[in-house]
């Protein structure tokens, strides 16, 4: 079976992050240890799709898995807990594994639980979702806590990420929206040619080969950017491009209304919007606009309360002394780091919303 | 003010063990780095001796505290998630650091949720008892699971530990008994001469300058253990002596009534009881009976239930394969792991039992 290689270096170890059709029906061979046993952790949809598949595969006697529902309010402290308590009853131990097979929303849940069972057991990921080859590189696991998102969390790397592009076909053009908004803003922080690339995608008519490159794409250049900058104290910041105010709409809309990547995808579009203005310069606003557009991304931003909005994009915790942190772009692959007024983010948004609105 | 400094080695920093009589007065100057605000966590009772004094030498702007209730039930999901809240209430960022006024509880609690909170920010503990000589050594921070102790955590070391002895001068006997049971134990693991010294105290009539010597010990020989195997793959399970038992029986008994090194102090004799029989050694089990019934130690053992202590060891982290893993001595200062079957553990606690029972 031909899989690619990607290899993802992190202060506790080397991951492999390994692409390839059909995989999931060979996770055994990828694991480098025995372990006693092993949970697969799945939400409804996926594990109705994939679980038999990824279990006919493994070899391993003692084999449990935890079936939770789909969707982000699983990233909570209610299945944090209840995940550990399963993990005790099924007698995992500290030579035991867990595999999350499923989205980001799986991964980090499953991640945060590996992370601190036992204080750290082994973790696999098995993502089978577009948006989830962001979530699978650079360690970071998470819930959410009521008051923000990925509030509680670690750095927990997986011990390696088996990603069968197989599973992707069966994702909704939602769930297609939302993965490319991340590739696009990975793009956007490496360099013209590559977003140019990116841009001539049609979602609607999306081949294996061009998404398998453009996943590759995104992986490495997000791998090489939180490689240099593993617990985010200086250009690891830069991922966050569309995620302030991307963050800020999924909590204000109720997590789950928009796919992550749609709202992020309003951020993207949100920060050229004030990169332009603050550095005057020839951003590719009205491009992402378009493609967004043509692709079907929810874009109406019409909020009542945008003060609402702006207290959510202060609670950031990339925030530091209650300034906004935003990620702008100079230019094309130049991001930078900038500190913004409550008042300026003000302005900015009723702008914004004036420009799509006109439109 | 004279201070004694042990510089502990961790895989992600060193970080110092200050020691000194009456230096909670001056934190401030023990801290690094600015913070952006400090999160101080103690419980009702240390809260009521010492909050004050602290605060009293912090020159940083914000500094806030949580006050919780005392005793081991708060190492719960419950007050987990309550300190988070109030992390994100005070508006810690990451930049911010956590305090763990307190004793085991609190540092094990505190440190997890430092731990955890936007993935990880600095803290420092102020240990105020003698147990917590042990826990803040080796960077262990968790919570317990109702099905088990510290089931649920990481390893994450303190920036420092300020150890005011000062502050012990108010402990209970229950309380300087439970920490001395931890220093006998790293005494047993460590060498006879150690040991027999320890055992010349009584605990009624307990010096500073003794404390203060035994203290420093103890740190050392668990700093020498932990810097060789911080995951605890290898020596480190050595510090488990006496804990399997303990862990179990302050389950069976419901966290609380024994103090942690009282039933850990029960756990001590109980493996040299064993130990005794499978090396048939020349092993301290009567001076060490003789020392704890000197100083009052509750060595009551009879359980209706021995088999819900057997299930409650077997539930015991650092066992692999549904064996129990004990630590027992070959000698003094000759510590090995063993596994042993359910059976065995039976037999030997019955006549352990018998044993205390015929004195
Ligand atoms: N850790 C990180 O670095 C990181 C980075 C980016 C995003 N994230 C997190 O990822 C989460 C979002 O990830 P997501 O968008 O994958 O969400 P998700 O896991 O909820 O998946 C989206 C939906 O698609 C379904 N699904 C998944 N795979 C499918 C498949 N192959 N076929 C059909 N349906 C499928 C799921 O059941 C779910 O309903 C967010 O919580 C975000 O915070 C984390
Ligand atoms: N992390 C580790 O490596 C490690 C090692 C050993 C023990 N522990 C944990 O430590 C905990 C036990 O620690 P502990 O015995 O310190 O418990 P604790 O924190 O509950 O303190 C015991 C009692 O003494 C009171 N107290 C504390 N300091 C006082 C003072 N100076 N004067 C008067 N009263 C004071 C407290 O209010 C509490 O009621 C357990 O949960 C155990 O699992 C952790
Ligand atoms: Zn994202
Ligand atoms: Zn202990």
């Amino acid at each position: 079976m031909e899989t690619d290689e990607i290899i993802v270096h992190s202060s506790s170890h080397d991951y492999p992050i390994i692409i390839g059709e059909g995989i999931r029906y060979e996770v055994q061979s990828f694991l480098k240890k025995d372990y006693t046993s092993i949970l697969i952790v799945t939400d409804e949809q996926v594990g109705k799709l994939y679980l038999r598949d990824v279990l006919s595969g493994l070899s391993t006697e003692n084999v449990f898995h935890s079936i939770i529902p789909s969707g982000e309010k699983t990233k909570s402290i209610e299945y944090f807990y209840q995940l550990q308590t399963e993990a005790i009853r099924y007698g995992l131990d500290r030579e035991s594994l867990m595999i999350a097979l499923g989205g980001g929303v799986i991964g980090d849940l499953t991640g945060f639980v590996a992370s601190t069972f036992m204080r750290g057991i082994d973790f696999v990921q098995i993502p089978t979702t577009i948006l989830a080859h962001d979530s699978s590189v650079g360690g970071k696991v998470a819930i959410n806590h009521q008051m923000g998102k990925n509030l509680i969390g670690s750095f927990y790397p997986p011990k390696s990420v088996i990603y069968d592009v197989e599973t992707l076909r069966t994702l909704n053009q939602k769930e297609i929206r939302s993965g490319y908004a991340e590739l696009i803003k990975e793009a956007l922080i490496s360099d013209e040619f590559t977003f140019r690339s990116f841009l001539k995608t049609n979602l609607l008519a999306l081949s294996s080969e061009e998404l398998q490159e453009h996943l590759r794409i995104g992986i490495q250049i997000k791998a090489r950017i939180v490689e240099s900058d593993e617990k985010e104290s200086g250009i690891r910041k830069f991922l966050n491009l569309g995620h302030t105010l991307g963050h800020a709409i999924e909590a204000e809309l109720g997590y789950g209304s928009l796919a992550h990547g749609e709202a992020v995808a309003i951020g993207l579009l949100f920060s050229l919007h004030v990169s332009e203005d603050l550095f005057s310069s020839n951003l590719p606003y009205q491009a992402l606009f378009q493609w967004l557009q043509q692709n079907n991304y929810p874009l109406n931003f019409q909020y009542e309360d945008m003060q609402s909005i702006i207290t959510k994009m202060k609670k950031d915790k990339k925030n530091v002394k209650n300034m906004i942190q935003m990620i702008l772009l100079e230019e094309i692959g130049k991001p930078i780091v900038k500190e913004v007024t409550d008042q300026q983010v003000e302005h900015y948004l009723k702008s914004f919303v004036g420009k799509l609105v006109a439109k």
